[in-house]
């Protein structure tokens, strides 16, 4: 019966691998290595170099996304999408008969925002399925910050841009976590009221950050994430907000 | 100028280390360990396996923990808390001033649910801090059961028994991870609405899952605590709680 694992290594910082994820990655037989498009094959190629570190036997399938289909509604392209990916999947595997551990590397941890383990449960027929949890972007911001998640005893929201944008300020809520947020949601919110602890490239050497008040630092973010877009055709940012006491 | 590292060890796991957190265990010049009372001995001993397995020299200080008040307000007596064991690190730093690179070994992150960046902001001088992050039992229970953390797009709660306890099942919320519960808090909602995904001892060899529907998975849950807790003398446990849809 195939294993498949999907290994969490971070977000690009290759000291974020985990012990267990070093030890699958030496034992698997098969790594399927998505090209993420022109603008991102720095992603692709991390992966790469976090297996070449390792071995250099390794066994890898290197395979192009699908193109997500964007007329439709939202859920069901998602869902076209990912069943595209697992039937690229499936014929990978099909065309390696004897490989019984199968890999993926996941950018942070797969349990959080992202659609391995989704993609997996649309194999045919179902693999045994090993989770590895890796570091996370919301682990390597709040570390490069030095700050706490959580305020003393109290709750934490994670969300994405898109909920921010279309819903706002959640209720009740103190700690907000933004991920997935291309266009800079929290330009929605009243800056006075909230601090922001933004990060882009969390963990990499081209890592940068801002924090402050929201109403003072949205400006500085706009132009950093701008400036660092186009130097390296690509970003990928998070930040905390916190709602400031009445 | 003192460099306190705070290291994510994971949940109990040493294959949940990484590379990053190695690499300051073993550049460490001094390791503050507290120990944790008898009950959960076997929790500061694995903190000196872990530092046993990279480096035999390791120059280690154990403290006991001073005792929480619980008389008073609750974030008086925690406040007052964090300051003695502040007071305890300070003299353990006092005692050896040739130790620039202060390590404390922290279970799961230190950005989640952990005082040791609140304490660390108490000593006096305030040292350089540096937070290496770990695997949280959160991602230890999603990994373990194979789930996602969030459904599509959604947003996803993360709170302590306490709130559930005093304030319900919060607003808006599909997808609530309960950390903290000593008093399974779950048994206020109405079963039939939500499904559990319940883990403790997360990552260690005594590790005990459960899952499904509330109703009928609470029951199991309550007895498998009641026996791992006298068996073991101690239990940490987590759970995620999805609301169904109606």
């Amino acid at each position: 019966m195939i294993n498949l694992f999907l290994i969490g290594i971070g977000t690009g910082n290759p000291k974020h691998l985990t012990v267990e994820g070093r030890l699958a990655i030496a034992e698997a037989d098969l790594f399927l290595i998505p090209h993420k498009g022109n603008d991102k094959s720095d992603l692709a190629d991390l992966r790469t170099q976090i297996i070449a570190d390792i071995r250099s036997d390794a066994n890898i399938v290197s395979f192009d996304m699908p193109v997500r289909d964007a007329a439709g509604p939202y859920i069901d392209c998602v869902n076209a999408w990912h069943k595209a990916i697992s039937n690229i999947w499936s014929e990978a595997i099909a065309n390696h008969p004897n490989a019984i551990r199968i890999a993926l590397l996941v950018w942070g941890d797969p349990s959080l925002y992202d659609s391995s383990i989704r993609i997996a449960a649309l194999l045919n027929p179902v693999p045994k399925l090993t989770v590895i949890p890796g570091i996370t972007s919301i682990q390597a911001l709040t570390a490069a910050h030095g700050i706490s998640l959580n305020t003393l005893n109290a709750p934490v929201t994670i969300s994405t841009g898109r909920q921010l944008r279309d819903h706002g300020w959640p209720l009740n809520t103190e700690t907000l976590v933004v991920m997935l947020d291309g266009t800079c949601a929290f330009q929605e919110l009243d800056g006075a009221d909230y601090d922001i602890w933004w990060g882009a490239y969390l963990g990499m050497k081209e890592q940068v950050l801002e924090a402050g008040n929201l109403s003072e630092t949205t400006p500085r973010i706009i132009e950093r994430r701008g400036v660092s877009k186009s130097s390296h055709g690509w970003i990928m940012d998070i930040y905390l907000l916190r709602k400031r006491s009445i």
